[in-house]
């Protein structure tokens, strides 16, 4: 298959490209170090990236920055954060790339177990993963040509532990390598309007 | 107890006011027919009505305009309408009005059964409702002073079934009335981070 993936260079998005790479065709996308740039907060550089790239059997998406901190530090203006890269941006990678992708094609977006456990500072980002599991759930009845879609909510990552670990105290982290099988699943299975958690 | 309610002026607002107003006294808000007036897509505007009304113990909240539509007509432009009413704006009725909401109060936001169960033409809704109840869940382990949060998710209502019940066959209609019933528990009980289904 022809596969863009969106947010390769991440930690997560590196994991899922290792493991989509040995059988598929992978382009790249990202704001950097990516075949493609693109800035999923912009509905125009979506369009572009569409453009540019053309037909495609899926597109898989680990990108979308969120804001982090306690909710007496959220405001309407920083939230903004994540409305426009992880809510929107993700929504708009299938509202703008249906008519790029091959008939029986495949959306994976990203979640995150934040929004089913929620932590301290994680509103912002459990207010993304929320909007995007009811819209996976909601566009799947209506995709058209078997076009499916699904969601990916990793638990914290092994690799993330250092940086983010005193945030999910009790959490079990997965390795991103475990994760990315769930994209795995997604565009090599048959399902729709799932939510893959890998906790 | 004082309390605020925002889109009073709707079906459902409608009955929530006549539940609640036999115990409590209400402050209607919203774009119209109301005691203040507020466009909640404004983070200006709620700055301004809470400003203008002053403490309360409770924020009750079922307003919200969302976009309704077939998937392949929904498009960045028209999403807007809903992430900027139905998400944002009742998301910003929290981060603004902590301030204003006295010890041990709460906030009681709207989802709906479709980010349960989706219809056709309502994945935007969806996305509001899933966005509210990872919101609330989150937003309930972190509000200071014992303020407490929940959402109410009503069927599509017997009071609509005329001019929506096309799109929800087979639904089982609840009247407003019976809706109204969750808001009362979510302002006089004590629990938190609650989605009240009403189904």
């Amino acid at each position: 298959m022809r596969i863009v993936l969106i947010g390769a260079s991440g930690t997560l998005g590196s994991a899922v490209r290792k493991e989509l790479a040995t059988q598929h065709e992978i382009i790249t996308a990202g704001r950097k170090d990516a075949d493609v740039q693109v800035d999923i907060s912009s509905p125009e550089s979506i369009r572009n990236m569409y453009q540019s790239i053309g037909q495609v059997d899926a597109v898989v998406s680990t990108a979308g920055r969120t804001f982090f901190g306690p909710l007496t530090e959220l405001t309407p203006e920083n939230n903004e954060i994540t409305i426009l890269n992880k809510l929107k941006g993700q929504i708009n990678l299938v509202l703008l790339g249906i008519d790029y992708v091959q008939d029986k094609g495949s959306f994976t977006l990203t979640t995150g177990i934040i929004m089913d456990s929620p932590i301290i500072g994680g509103a912002s980002s459990a207010i993304a993963g929320g909007a995007i599991r009811a819209f996976t759930q909601s566009a799947a009845i209506e995709l058209p040509r078997g076009i499916r879609i699904n969601n990916v909510s990793p638990n914290v990552l092994v690799e993330s532990m250092e940086q983010y670990g005193p945030y999910f105290p009790g959490f079990e982290p997965v390795p991103a390598s475990r994760a990315a099988l769930a994209y795995r699943k997604s565009v090599e299975g048959a399902q729709t309007g799932q939510t893959y958690t890998v906790y």
